[in-house]
This record gives structure tokens, C-alpha cells and sequence, in this order.
């Protein structure tokens, strides 16, 4: 989507204005969220960048009369100065001073301050409509939403086909994994549960669509009901032919617009329905509520299966990241040989590189679309840690610097996730000393035993503390969960320094990604993902304990380890992961690529 | 106290049953805890044990008319069952099968339960409450506890003198302290805060007491107000000569009594009042609110400041350290020599050795009282965590086991507790390897190097880890705060699996005590207490890294060290730390004694 212009920015602001004034209110919520709450969002709901021209992954703007604000969080600190007018809109920390202090402060009472109840989550609603109350004033739904009204050239709403994910894949039937969750809901008294996530619709009723970027997501709604039928609320022009048989008796198509007759329906009878108010928007609480449904709060009953992978899924993954570490290394052998050769003449950008691995992964048929969008960091702009290179403003590989790039694709069968941090020529002792550390931390966590029971939370500081040993850190989780064939972040589990309840479980997939960035001069990560497994030692009382399965496949720079600092034991971890990635992926490679397999994976060990 | 006999306990809870009849009540909870929440209370307040028989630290039980139950803790699993008698009470699991849960399932509908609103917290009574409604029940009040009308010979209320805690202990005066509290007060926009916690007071006054046994602790409420005087509601007749002047012109003393009247009169006002709902009684919460105060509920704000000691403390703790570990390292030297000699003929039994560490202690004209009744497990009594020892039915130091000692003492300057676990006579192959595990956590959390904000929960994984690598791990915390000559328990920070927000301080003492227990057979635990201080190493930003420093000062056994499981940082570590202990401690020992500290802190290192 283009960047809109500062005019632009002014004249949209002024006929928002003027909408607002028209429905006679003070003020507007324009968060970047659409109906899903997802990290992506199709082109046809990306209000705030249509209003404010910032593109950020988060964020939020908040309209009144006199004053408007924008809100991005510590990731998109310069994006937003850059892409926002500053003349129409002040810049806020999302977290720091997040809207509803800057409503608190300034909406001024008697005021009404609208918000779309389809764009909020029950729990963000709460927190606004405590905030307009605390200046004294009023929250109100809109019925529709005001820059729709406005947004001329609007893109049409996603179309993409619905298909089948395959059993082969998805490694469980609907129908099982439905009458799982029902008898979670009878055992909450629940008849339903609404559901809003698109990727636990996906993963319930094994589909996957193209509405965002980067997931293979069907947007729509759902009914699960304690019979583990299931109502569908999805625009039937979308269905691929054959998907009705895949979905069987017991799921039943209906048209978006009937979800809020099937509330109504259930409120009417007085019904207990199951929704997550932290997921689902305000709307549904407030229709359920409306027609006399009794609303049961309670996480998404989809998030902890789907995020426990089955065996099916858990090969899927192998494989997929069999595949995908064979193109990470058939780049990395190009890139050694290309990237010093042109340092000096015609240094290799940062698009130019990104792009030579996208079409290396595009050599499989099984490749379908990157699970994100690259980030190809040189020198200094690999310290910026959600930097994304731009043809006209790119940084270029030169000798001495170092190259982070993080990457990943969306296979049928897995999607995947990846940073190396290369060095270009002969880095510094310093940089060496850096990597080590960073790589100490994460041979910590992939090596680590632990029993049930144990979160990422518990975890975290394995992956730090030989950077605090010498005054350093890094400033984000350490890892995040990972879909199948969907979404490259899902919860609920996280390896983080915020304490998360949910613990560690067989089948679970996570990114093992510690880091260090200096800023201005370059930044460090080594991310593999991991699969929870468990462990081939018993605890004492006979329980499996719970160990990490390292997925990814593909070499770690040597160049840059400092073999002095490692223990014997992180010695024998690395040299025994690079054997699996030779082994991996030697017969695949032409004669150049293997004979430098052979070098980069060369152990260190005696 | 003298436990109470079957055919008492029968009796007793008669009368009870009688005595709730006659006021109309259906039930009754009895609490372990006094009017102050602290883990000692007074024999006067020995409900709980007066009426079942059960002396833990910690439980409850409830009283109905058909049927009645004891809630222990899993720490008292095996206590509970012996001392309680099981045709009057069912045991129940205080955590897994909480009163609350008992009294929704058995109270039945319309029934009135009774609760003494001096002996529950607010958020206690909150959960209470519930749990009565959730029965289609009440929740009442009483006006005095109908115990106390019946206990025959229950003993006097505590009498012990309050005295003045010196400056040169203390650190910083107690107007001074309220000062920086009224601020808070201010910010708040409270007039004043309830203080109901004996620690809490007396750090504020710079007083003790001895109203409770192994803690230096008057029981009395306070009035703290938002211009830094404070209405302290304590028997004149405690008071030791001299204290007013060292009080000041700031403190008002007040009868006991006058404590509800003074609530009355702020809340005659209107005012809003600090209370802290998790430690203070419910009766102050219903007393201000009925009188019409405004109620904040919030932290008790003197638990941050008491934890953080200030450098005179932290100077006092060092000093009583020193003190202690010389006592104990002169009860190790007479153990090495004692326990295997008599180990055939006549073993040494745990009372005794307990006895003889006692008796080094009271060589210093310092010691003032133990801080805790002494563990002192021998063989599989080790693995008990909490065991206590008693002439009858006590073990005995035998060659080829350990011996657990578990011990600590108030000084004025300091409190202090620590753990050593010895080898009497040579130990087996796995008791070095688990020995050695559990030193390599002990190590790797005495060792590490953390930024600010870092919590205990999130370091606590560096004690285990090496356990869990041999599927092993140990059931407690890895460390607990400590006061300045105070509790040997106190918050609000902590070194847990539990989540906890607090971040660990410079100034705050914790110990550092990971353990291993195979039941039936033997414990290990090493604990020391360290101090959180600045690093010497600066984080990348300028800000110090913080770092702990080890107080206690005693040998850890070096026969059950395994050196080959070491690493060099870890011997080095070990080495260092033993340097110390011999250099702290061998001009004041004996020639024996000089020579025993010589090999027990011999270098393993080169």
C-alpha cells in the first residue's frame, strides 16, 4: 500500500472530522486491529494506515476535535516519526503512554468518544470505556464504521478461495477435534462457544484460506456447539468445490450476516456461551448480552490444542524444515562466495540478498508464500530489531560488517522460521565475543532438560545469562510459538521474561532466538525452532521429562564462534548439530555447495 | 505447648459445637493465624492447636454441627495424622482441597458460618464469603471468638517488654522513615495507612519485642498519617524506660482499645485510608468502611523499604554472619571429630547435635535467640522438609548417611539461617553426584550477574537445571527473603517457580538454598543467605548490573564433592568462597579447630 501524503493525511483527518461531528461525537478509536485480532490484516481494513499513513505491525490513533494521536510501540520508533504528519497527529509510546491515558487527558468531560465494537477486544473495550469515563465522559459503539464512509478508493474485501487442509497434514480429523472441545464445553455447562481467531477456525475445521499476508488464513466466524456441530459464518462464494464433503454433516455453512441472528437465538433460549475476551470483539459480547445469553469468559477453546501438534504435524514440521534449511544453506554457500567477492565493487544490497533466498526456497513446489515479511540487516540496520530494507534506502554487505537475516516460509506440511547472523570478510574480536555469548545462551536452552509443569517463563534466563555476565542483554522474548501451516507467531506458550502461566507441552513448537545489537553497528541472533519433546530420561517418579527437539537445519557461522569460550559440553552440542545438518542435507547439494557444507560444518570439538 | 489427647479433642469440639449452638452459628473456621498474619503467634493464639491438636506453622479447620476438618499443607502431611484425632476431624490438603472448597460442598443452605474477622485477611474473608454464598449460606462475623470462652487455662496475652532497636543497628531513624512513607501517603491521596504487620512496625519504630517465640516481634497496630506521626495502639506496660525519647515527639502511644475509635474518626471524616487486604484483619476493613472512610486497598507500604536494607544493616548482617559461621564452623569441627567416633557405640542423636550448635551460638554474648526451631535430620529424616526432631522418637548420625542441619539465630546486628549437609562417614557414589548437583545450582545462582528489574522467579531455573538434567529436582523454593534481626521469612521479593513481579533490589537478603530429597533415604540442601549488590560490571547503558554477595560463612563438605562434575568457574568459585570462610573465622578458632577449617576449605583447584 502506498505511503499517503502529508495532504492527504490532513484532508482525511479534516473529513473524519467532520463524519465524527455529523454522528455527533467528540472523538474516534482507530486501532490497526481488524474483526480478528490478527497480526496481519487484509488491505481493506487497514484503516489506520489509510488515516495516518503508519504501516506498523501495532498500533493505534485516537481523533478529537482539536487534538489527534498516534500510538506505535518501541519496535516502530523512527518508522513512525517517518511516515506520520507530525503537524496532524502527536506520536505516543503505545506502552508507555498508551491511548487510554492520552484519552483520560484530553477528551475533556461530556464528551462522547466513539469506537467500533467489531476493531476491540472485550477486555481493550473495558479499558476504554474506563478511561472515557475517568474524564468524565461516554464510550460509544457506532454502528458502522465512520472511515469506511469515507475511504474512496477502499480495496475490495479478501476473496481468496477456502480449501482443504489435508488430513496428511493436519493429522486429525474436524470431527475429532470438535468432539474434543464439546466435551470441554458440556463440562463448563456451555452449549457454544463463539469463535473469532481465524487461525483456530483453520485449525478446527482443517482449512486454509489467502485473506491476510504471509498466513494461509480464512477469515469468518464460528459456532461450536457442546453436539460438536459447528456454524459457519463465511461468505459461501470462497468454498472451493469438494470442500463441503472435506467438512462433512456436521459443519454447516452459513452467510456472515447470520451470526447475529444465531446470537439472538441463543440469548434467547438463555444460553451459556463460551467467548475469549481477550480475542473476540466487544460486538459479540454485547449482542450475546443483548439478547439474554449468559456469557462465559474463558480462553479460546482452540489455542492449547492447536498449539499442541501431533505427530502428524510434528513430522510435517521436520520435513519442512529439512526443506527449508536445504535452501538457507544452498543460499549461505552462494552467499560466502558472492557477498566477499562484490564487497569491494558491487557491494550486494539487502534486497538483492533477501530476494536470492526467497527464489532458493521457491525451487521446492512445495513452497507457497514466506511466513513473513524478511528482515535483511547489514552492518548497523541489523541492530534495528523490525528493520525492513527498502530498494531506494538499503544497506549493502560490506567486509568487517556483519548480515542478520531472518526468514521463514509457509509449507503445507509446516511453517518455518529462521536467523543466521553472517559475517562479511573477518569480523572483530569483538564480534566474535558477542556471537559466542549469544550462541552460549541459545545451546543452554536447546539443551535443557526440564519436568511438566515448566513454562518459558522459567526458562528465559538460560538464554541470558552469559550476555549479563558482561553487562549485556537484549531487549524481546526469547521465543515465541509457531503454527502449522499457520500463523509463524501463535500463543499461547512464549519463552519470555514476562511471567506466562502456560507450561511447556509435548508437541509444542517454539523459536529459540537470543540476540545482542549494538546500535549503530550491528546486530546478532541465531534463531532455530524447537519442538517440546520429551526427554529420553525418566524423572524419579517415572514421568517423562520434558527436553527440546531442534527442527531447523541449517549452519551456524564458525567464523564467528570463539571456541576458547565454549564449554566442552557446548563444543559437543554444536559439532553434533552441525553433523545433522551435513547429514541433512549433503546428497542435495551440488559439488561447490557440499565441499562447503563439508567447511561450515566442520567440527570444533577433538 | 502439651498435645492435646484424643478424649480432650472429643470434649472440645463438644463445647464448641455447644457454644455455636447457643449463638445461632452453624459453623466456625478456625485459623492457625493471630490478628497479625505473621508465621509465630503467641501460645494465647494457639486456637488451632488448643481445639484439634495440630501445631503446624500454617492450616486451619472448620466446625459444623455434623462434621468437622483439619486443613494442613503437604509439609505436614504426616504431623497432621499423628496429632490429630480422626473420629473428630477428616484431613484435608490445605492447597489441593482448601476450606473453601469443603465448606461449599458440606456447609449446606441457609446455615450461618461464623469467622473471627480479627483472624482473616480481607481477601481471606472475600474468598470466604463466596465460598458460604456459593452454599446458599452466611457469612457472620462474631463479635468474640467463641474459643476463647471456653479454652479453661489458655495462657496470658504476650508481655514481653518492647525495646528501643539502636540507630547503629537500624540505620535510619524512624522519623526519617515515616517521612519518606507520608510522601507516599500524599501521592496517594491518603490520609493515613492501617499497619497491622509486626515486622512492618516494628522496622518503622525501631523497636522490638518478644511477643512471639524465634522472632523479635511486639504485637500492635499502628496509625501511620500522611504527615509523618504515627498512633501506635500497644499496652502502655510494655514498654521498656527510655523508649518514648527514643520514639519522639512524633509517635503517639495509644491504648490498644483506642484503635477502633481513632478508625471511627477518619472515617467520621471521610477520609481515605491505606490497608493492605492481603495481611490486614477484615475487622479494619468493616470497621472504616461502616464508619464511612474511603478504603484503598494496597501493598503495606513499609514491605519494600524493610527489604531493602540500608548499608548499616547491610554491614549488621555481615557482622552476624561472621559471628555465626564461626559458631557453626566450631559445631562442624567437633561433629567430624564426634559423629564417626560414636557413630558404632553410642550415635549422636539429632536433638543433641541440634543442642551443641545451640551452645556454640550462646558463646557469643550476641545471641539473642535462635530465628527458627533447628532442622537437624539424620538419614532418611533428611528428606522430611520439614522435619523436627524430638527426644522420644529421634534418629541418629550413622556412618554412610547424611546429616541435614538446618539452623539460624537472631543477633541484633543481623538474622541469619543456613544449611549444611554433612557426610558422616563415607558417602556413596550417588549422594556425591546429587550433592555435587545441587552445588553446581547453589553456584550458578551465587554467581550470576543480573539487570535490574530482574526477578527471583526469573533466576530460580539456575538451581535446577542440573537436577533436571538427571530428571531430579526438589519440591520448596529456592530462597526466601530475610529481615534485619526480624523473619527469617519475609517478602516481598522471592527465588521460586511461582511467578512473583518484585525485582530483586541492591540491599535485599535472600537465600540461596536448592536441595535434593529421596524419600526414605536421605536430604541435601546447601543454604546460604546473599545480599543483592551492585556489580562491578557496568551494563552497556552505564546502569549497574546487580550481582549477589554471599553473608554466611561456614564450610561446605567437601566429601561430598565430586570434582569431576565441576567446571572451572565452579571450582574456582568453590575455592574462592572457602578462602573466605578461612580467612573470616581461623584466628579465632582453637589449634584443632584452626586445623580441621584447614582441610575442610582446602582448594580443589590447581
Amino acid at each position: 500500500m502506498p505511503e499517503a501524503s502529508s495532504s492527504e493525511t490532513g484532508a482525511r483527518l479534516a473529513a473524519l472530522r467532520a463524519e465524527l461531528a455529523r454522528r455527533g461525537l467528540d472523538g474516534f478509536v482507530v486501532p490497526r486491529a481488524d474483526e480478528h485480532q490478527g497480526e496481519y490484516v487484509a488491505p481493506a481494513s487497514e484503516r489506520l494506515a489509510w488515516l495516518t499513513g503508519f504501516t506498523g505491525s501495532a498500533g493505534a490513533a485516537v481523533v478529537l476535535a482539536e487534538r489527534a494521536a498516534v500510538f506505535a510501540d518501541g519496535r516502530y520508533t523512527l518508522q513512525v516519526r517517518d511516515q506520520v504528519d507530525a503537524a496532524c497527529f502527536a506520536v505516543q509510546h503505545l506502552v508507555e503512554e498508551p491511548p487510554e491515558t492520552w484519552i483520560e487527558a484530553n477528551l475533556g468531560a461530556e464528551g462522547k468518544l466513539g469506537y467500533d465494537p467489531w476493531l476491540h477486544s472485550e477486555r481493550q473495550t473495558v479499558r476504554l470505556r474506563k478511561a472515557a469515563e475517568a474524564a468524565g465522559a461516554e464510550l460509544v459503539a457506532v454502528e458502522d464504521n465512520p472511515i469506511d464512509a469515507l475511504w474512496s478508493e477502499r480495496p475490495p474485501p479478501p476473496s481468496a478461495p477456502i480449501a482443504a487442509h489435508p488430513l496428511e497434514y493436519a493429522g486429525r480429523a474436524s470431527a475429532d477435534k470438535r468432539a474434543d472441545l464439546a466435551k470441554g464445553l458440556t463440562e463448563k455447562g456451555a452449549v457454544a462457544a463463539a469463535l473469532t481467531l481465524p487461525d483456530s477456525i483453520a485449525w478446527l475445521l482443517n482449512v486454509r484460506g489467502g485473506a491476510v499476508p504471509r498466513t494461509p488464513l480464512p477469515l469468518s466466524f464460528a459456532l461450536l456447539r457442546a453436539d460438536a456441530t459447528l456454524d459457519w459464518f463465511v461468505a459461501p462464494e470462497k468454498l472451493t468445490p469438494g470442500l463441503a464433503v472435506h467438512l462433512g454433516n456436521g459443519v454447516i455453512a452459513r452467510a456472515p450476516d447470520e451470526l447475529g441472528p444465531a446470537l439472538d437465538a441463543l440469548g434467547a433460549a438463555g444460553e451459556r456461551v463460551l467467548v475469549d475476551p481477550e480475542t473476540a470483539p466487544a460486538w459479540v459480547f454485547a449482542r450475546l448480552r443483548a439478547a439474554g445469553a449468559e456469557v462465559l469468559e474463558g480462553s479460546d477453546p482452540c489455542r492449547l490444542p492447536k498449539a499442541r501438534k501431533n505427530t502428524v504435524e510434528l513430522d510435517g514440521a521436520r520435513a519442512a524444515h529439512k526443506r527449508d534449511g536445504l535452501a538457507l544453506t544452498r543460499f549461505l554457500a552462494w552467499l560466502d562466495r558472492e557477498a566477499p567477492a562484490r564487497a569491494r565493487s558491487d557491494p550486494l544490497g539487502e534486497v538483492e540478498a533477501a530476494e536470492r533466498l526467497r527464489a532458493f526456497r521457491e525451487q521446492s513446489d512445495w513452497f507457497r508464500d514466506l511466513s513473513f515479511d524478511t528482515i535483511s540487516g547489514a552492518g548497523a540496520n541489523g541492530a534495528i530489531v523490525h528493520y525492513r530494507a527498502r530498494e531506494a534506502s538499503q544497506g549493502h554487505l560490506k567486509l568487517g560488517e556483519l548480515f542478520l537475516l531472518d526468514s521463514g516460509a509457509q509449507y503445507p506440511d509446516g511453517t518455518t522460521d529462521v536467523t543466521r547472523t553472517l559475517a562479511i570478510g573477518e569480523p572483530s574480536a569483538e564480534m566474535r565475543d558477542r556471537f559466542t555469548r549469544v550462541l552460549k545462551g541459545h545451546i543452554a536452552l536447546a539443551a535443557v532438560r526440564f519436568p511438566r509443569g515448566t513454562t518459558g517463563s522459567q526458562l528465559d534466563v538460560l538464554a541470558r545469562v552469559h550476555l549479563w555476565r558482561a553487562g549485556l542483554d537484549y531487549d524481546h522474548g526469547t521465543g515465541h510459538g509457531v503454527g502449522s501451516y499457520l500463523s509463524v507467531h501463535e500463543g499461547p506458550q512464549r519463552i519470555s521474561k514476562v511471567p506466562n502461566r502456560t507450561p511447556l507441552e509435548p508437541g509444542m513448537i517454539v523459536s529459540n532466538e537470543p540476540g545482542y545489537y549494538k546500535a549503530g553497528a550491528y546486530g546478532i541472533r541465531i534463531e532455530n525452532l524447537v519442538a517440546v519433546i520429551e526427554s529420553e530420561v525418566e524423572a524419579e517418579d517415572g514421568r517423562a521429562m520434558l527436553a527440546f527437539e531442534t527442527l531447523t537445519l541449517a549452519p551456524i557461522d564458525l567464523n564467528l564462534v570463539e571456541p576458547g569460550l565454549l564449554s566442552p559440553e557446548e563444543t559437543a552440542w554444536l559439532d553434533a548439530y552441525h553433523a545433522r545438518v551435513r547429514d541433512a542435507h549433503k546428497g542435495a547439494l551440488d559439488e561447490d555447495a557440499a565441499q562447503w557444507l563439508e567447511r561450515a560444518t566442520r567440527p570444533l570439538g577433538g
